[in-house]
């Protein structure tokens, strides 16, 4: 393993890369099916479909069409689009609401609350998501992430892979870019992350997607570490020599 | 006691309600003075007169006459100014840089500890300081400080008491300004968050400014919450039935 020097910081892709959202929203929607008596819905392919909307609507807002627009809003505005697909009968504008906040309740991969409390007595740990704080906050709070404190996207005002969510991270620990390490299930992500100067940890999820994932299976690039999971990411950091 | 109705998030004053910054100051200032062999130097003067420097300079950023600058960057402008007067010998550009980190490690007033460990099971607490994240941050690491998330001045990009501090803190937490309560041990902090619409404790620190403090020893409004310490917050706000 090369590790240019030993980070200060560690920062985290979240959807994927720390929670496993497609079968906890599927998990969600299930419930809400049954409370409004709907039977018969795909919902890993309610989950898929969310989900599907994201980079788009994203995309809305990097591309400046849109001013600045939380996850959280996108999230329900992606709802509305989704679910006549889906026979869920008729859905209050509350109970479309609550279903949304159901992106605020994704559970951990198995390895993730032991790793993170690893990592957190040697390093400064924070996601760097897309998600909007709060959505942040009250996922760590029921999953138990020990998160030191919520950067990302609405630090600063913009989507993953714009650079400056990146730098934002650096410049709010008062730390290089150097001295930051993005860990990621995604080559995207981590190749945006290195073009802004900081090191890379690629963890793979090969079935964040499900059983049939093509996508992110293996490192496409040299990244400074890649590991099996957050275990194994706190076990081989641990071996590193700190060289300050 | 009488609370409206139960927060759901906590958010704190730092500098005095969390921290003994007088005496940490000073311990910082001696150690650095040993190194530097400067004898006869009243090191709470010292803190005093570098702490005295806050207020004005903040003012510089909130009246607009300079731009958004972190705490760091004051602190560091603010000792050069203060350093003249005290015999503390030469120091170089690094050693003032350090001793500006010395900020960073302000020890915590004995309660605050224990307090937020009991308060964190009940809300999501974080700080709302006109501190910079990364003073924030490495000071919770060091003292254990459990917060959830970093809120306060650098989210906001303005510093206390400026509304949109206290705002921003509900913004960002998805919370109505109402379901916050702000805990200080200033009563001007507090009655500005009351004008956001924030709930509002005092915590009084008697011995924030030393032995002889004159300001800030009783609630001069009334607030929703009066308590000795942040214990004492824990068990006041753990009687009130919850009322959502």
């Amino acid at each position: 393993m090369l590790v240019k020097s030993q980070p200060k910081a560690l920062v985290f892709d979240v959807f994927g890369t720390c929670v496993d959202w497609r079968t906890s929203i599927a998990r969600e929607g299930m419930e809400v099916g049954r409370k409004l008596g709907a039977t018969g819905v795909d919902w890993l392919a309610f989950a898929d479909a969310w989900r599907a909307q994201y980079q788009p609507q994203m995309e809305t807002v990097r591309s400046g069409q849109r001013p600045w627009t939380t996850l959280d809003v996108l999230h329900r505005e992606a709802l509305d689009r989704v679910l006549p697909a889906f026979e869920l009968g008729e859905m209050s504008e509350a109970d479309r609401d609550a279903l949304t906040r159901a992106w605020h309740r994704l559970d951990p991969w198995p390895d993730v609350v032991e790793g993170l409390i690893r990592l957190k007595s040697r390093y400064v740990i924070a996601p760097n998501s897309n998600g909007n704080i709060a959505l942040l906050v009250n996922m760590a709070k029921r999953a138990g992430l020990p998160w030191d404190t919520i950067l990302g996207a609405e630090i600063a005002r913009a989507y993953k892979p714009r650079p400056e969510v990146y730098l934002v991270c650096a410049e709010a620990l008062a730390l290089a870019p150097s001295a930051v390490m993005m860990v990621a299930a995604h080559n995207g992500d981590l190749v945006a992350a290195a073009a802004c100067g900081l090191q890379t940890a690629f963890v793979p999820r090969p079935t964040e997607h499900g059983p049939g994932q093509t996508s992110d299976l293996v490192p496409e690039r040299e990244f400074d570490v890649v590991a099996t999971d957050f275990i194994d990411l706190a076990d081989q950091l641990g071996r590193v020599p700190i060289r300050s």
